[in-house]
């Protein structure tokens, strides 16, 4: 990890993206009572043995707000922009339009465990459930990480889930290499966490978009970093064995605009977008999926009153234009940050994904003009 | 038409369909201002001559409310049971959540003519539509009155759609062979159009669901009338000579209680289990869609304000089972009552649809004990 | 379970639902090469210690053929009338319109662990899962069983799911009180699998519709039973202590009809409808889905062919139709079998779901003239 | 017209967007068969005079192939990235997975009329249509041209729908300021028709992706050509006078590949990543929808047989990802083309749109060392 610490974010170095002003961690706890908690799990080399190692994988937990969220629930949305994947909770979200639980990123074969150490977390929190009151519905998604882990080994177990959940805190928030993106690839090159913000000017009541993203996707060529086709540039350095995509990604966005489930749901169509603009063209084996909750609004699980009352952005005028920009920008950015901030790791019978060459991409970068030096 | 004003409604000759009481009107309009209002064409008789006549169809407006509909738009949401017919202005209420015209009923070939009279109608309204502000969205639904009516001569223009909606009024609604229900069959006897309602308790607020079909489906042997096989029954009585399902079926519901678009769409879904308890197995051609909307909101077009703020329903406890409830059985009895109602009606190269036999019908019921007669 | 093998399904005692043929088993495996396999969990009794017992649970598999479905993958179709539920796996179905791997129904907290015990079940058989192609993807549904069985414990482990799938086989297929029904509720009576079948005649080529259901939802006076409202008439016996509906509904149909998924998706939509003249209203609690898929046709995990050519059902003509009342009329009587045949269960802290009291059932229903009683 | 005639398109000066390569029209019209023809209207000027002028507006028919669409029907998917707009005919493609008649493209406000004259078209060609038959569903989509056009007077009627349809022709397809694309802006500058293809390599069979689209969206800051931000640089350059965003755009993909519906849709989703490449953010009011086809399977109306046979593209492998980024780049392109090819036209009330400034335009590129000039 301590690798990783010396690498910049993208915006550290001058790669400026889209034209709003992020947020001051330029991360998605800039969203107030968002946080954010790791468990990353690296250990043994050499070559596969199936179900006990190498182990390069983890889990990430996204809480929506510090309370319990089974009572106080949070309105969301989903876009699948490419559902081969696996995406525990999706039908009770797009039916309720609610999120009532930590929000999970995994690795693919660790989803059943998760999605059950979940369960297990919030029957411990709220002991009604599944006895006198209804079961909570988990979100867990996932990536790929079979290039460098023992996917079949299922590493991750129910206390890992427990502790990711414990350990999420407001803050900065670790990239790269690290919890459920462990063992991801992007565009070739080393994946994994990613996240960003977009802050709206007052006038617009100063909202906050942030993206947190799993990133495990693209081929090499198809990298674009500011416009730029780095990608291509970077075909021969280090080229990866393989430039079949069989990657994923998971954006997550989180915002303090009081919006509903199809407003979010609108607001996550944006983050494909995003996507599109770092080089993604949702191959065939990726399986992306984007997730938008909202924390402004809180949804009681027992309410004795008929109705509730709330208060929503209204869908004209320049607030929701702002609101999509910011989705497209915070979800690109973190993309962008993923790739920046992961640190070489090698995984099992010699594989080996390397952090993109940042003297190199920035040196792209300066030469297409898309570089904002410091003066 | 006279005729039809001496059939009875299903309830009034005892036919007590699901549990739950109807409003006063045991019509849609039991909704606080919800306007209905049908223009009916029928002219000439005997052979088919194409573009010129026989003519049986029409046109029904409904109307959400009795305002500025572009001004103060309703929320609503649909189900699509089977989308294989024409729902103009589906897309954009899937996107928006919301109605901003009135909802239109119509015979298939006419839809084109009938959302470019309801844009001339909401023009003349708002002369800024389409000019210095955005377009309005027709709702447009339809079934095919092909069996009786001349359908290539699109009989329906411009001016009638006016009509049907300057006529929209509270209070009863006309039912059977009339408006777009006027060339309709049903079961292989005479449709058209039927309403009916439902009226929650007052610890349930008094929320009224209430339905009104556009019913032009089913094959004779599928009928079922409080869960009596009628149809077999009655398969021998003047049987219609083709038996091929080519129909389809427009639910329209509305209600008072405040719901916006995720939760209208519940409630819509439901809908279509009233179809089923009359029989309905959704045949391949039978194009059935569900709108439903609610007048208790309004979302104003043009909105200087960031933030508006609503009062919804909530979904746990007994109210939202109720109004589920209340819109499987108001659309059952609304299919049974356009049965009851519609007067027969011939068309061109001596088609006929009878209508109901409510006689032998309402024998049939009796000697199943389904029949509740006053005592 | 003995008591349970001398209680008679629905058809054998003069209840006929629908007007076409079952197939001559009545049942899902009508279907040549489907298998259903149950595994049955009951353990202990009286008060409940929250993750010790009492056990009242278990799971089902239900193999859409008898090769390795990860290599020979069949066209799926999933409707969801109400999303209250989790149904792992539905993203990637309707993505890529495949099932390829058991399909597991059991109770809802046992989600996570049944589709872990899936994974480790497929990569035992396709060891290159994971390693060196992609993963398979599971598809567990479920309903809940707490009202009888202490569902916190998550009862049913990996091997279980193992057995129930090694277990599977064609020919007649275990009802009532049995794997995953073993501690589910029906319309307040005691509830869980059913299954019926339809076969359509020979000059529609004969292809069958299977339904298995998995049946735990309704109140008590919703019940309907061929068109008589049964429920109603038996509020007063043994009524149950809560009138809230907090079950679910799955239901799988299988057909050897080759289809696509869009088409299955038609085919699952129907089914809703069968449900529908059972009385189910989809109440707000109960996550009710269909998934349909035809074992007709097989896709290739690995193809190093572009193209592969397919035989599909053409959506004109009496086929289509036939096929959907097939959908409606297998799931109607798959629920009513499932209620014929559950057997009274105790749970814990002396909870009982009696068995539907088939003496005063059939007495209800010749009194309706709904009987067709052997002359 | 003649000022379009002379200005280039964006390959032709060295703007290369994307890896693959064109087919050699650079036009959806590389799909064998596919046909496009256009109605331009473009009469008076000065003051609005709403209902007679000035008119600014056109109609575009593309044609799947050019034997009897009715009667042999093309498998399509639809994608809707934002519902702001109306899309006559969705409902039945989505359901039936079928285009039956020439698509169309329009201004707003006559999509009614041309819905009306493509049933009148069809019934010309199929007089058993509505008669013996079931009626045939149009698509026709819209973008708003009320910035330079008399929105309000619906100018588009019937015999120009047919013009449209009976002028369709293959080979090279007029862009810019032409039919459809008239009066439509893009980016702040004049926009319009545009069109783009990508052929696969031989051993991918050489199937063709061919897009045109109706280019009508976005804010001039917004506009990226080849990952430059050209919309930034021109920001004072002929500065539009409002800068919401009230556009909106269509995409049809063609392809020669066989492809049902549900892959279709696949391939719709990708053009969304192709508009955001050229700075979409798919705006609020940014009706934005994507149809596919594929002309290499025809199904038939009727069909005698119960069964069909038919080949389709596998989706593993390399096939399906070079589908997709063909899908990405051809959208892209033919969006960089419909800005290149559109020429300045003024509307009423002084408004004009301003077509690209080229020179400019190609000196960012340039400079950014993104032309490829010819050596």
């Amino acid at each position: 990890m301590s690798e990783g610490e010396l690498r910049p974010r993208a915006r550290d170095v001058g790669v400026i993206l889209g034209a709003m002003e992020p947020g001051p961690l330029n991360a998605i706890t800039d969203v107030p009572d968002v946080r954010v908690g790791h468990v990353t799990l690296i250990e043994g080399s050499g070559a596969l043995q199936r179900g006990v190692g190498p182990i390069r994988t983890g889990v990430t937990a996204i809480l929506p707000h510090g309370g319990n969220l089974f009572r106080e629930k949070v309105p969301a949305g989903i876009f699948v922009l490419n559902g081969f994947g696996k995406c525990f909770g999706q039908e009770q979200i797009e039916e309720l339009g609610v999120i009532e639980s930590p929000v999970m990123m995994t690795g693919t074969m660790n989803v059943g465990i998760v999605a059950d150490g979940v369960a297990e977390y919030m029957m411990s929190l709220n002991p009604d459930i599944a006895v006198t009151t209804s079961t909570a519905n988990a979100l867990v998604t996932e990536c790929s990480d079979s290039y460098l882990n023992d996917m079949q080994g299922r590493h991750v177990r129910q206390q890992h889930v427990r502790e990711a959940i414990e350990r999420a805190a407001s803050g900065p928030v670790q990239e790269g290499t690290v919890g459920a993106g462990t063992g991801m690839s992007l565009f070739g090159f080393k994946g994994g966490i990613g996240t960003a913000s977009r802050r709206l000017p007052d006038e617009l009541d100063g909202f906050t978009v942030g993206a947190i993203v799993l990133g495990n996707f693209g081929r090499r060529d198809q990298l674009t970093i500011a416009g730029v086709p780095v990608g291509r540039a970077l075909s021969d350095w280090q080229p990866p064995e393989t430039q079949n995509e069989t990657g994923s990604c998971i954006v997550l966005l989180a915002t303090d605009a009081p919006m509903l489930d199809r407003t979010l749901r609108r607001l996550a169509r944006r983050a494909a977008l995003g996507l599109a603009r770092t080089g993604s063209i949702a191959g065939n084996g990726s399986g992306d999926f984007v997730v938008a909750f909202s924390n402004a609004l809180r949804l009681p699980h027992d309410s004795e009153e008929l109705l509730v009352t709330l208060q929503h952005v209204t869908e004209g005028g320049r607030l929701i234009d702002a609101l999509f920009q910011a989705s497209v920008e915070a979800t690109e950015e973190a993309v962008i940050n993923a790739l920046f901030r992961a640190t070489t790791l090698d995984g099992w019978d010699g594989h080996v994904r390397h952090a993109l060459p940042l003297d190199l991409t920035l040196g792209l970068l300066r030469k297409a003009g898309a570089l904002h030096e410091p003066s």
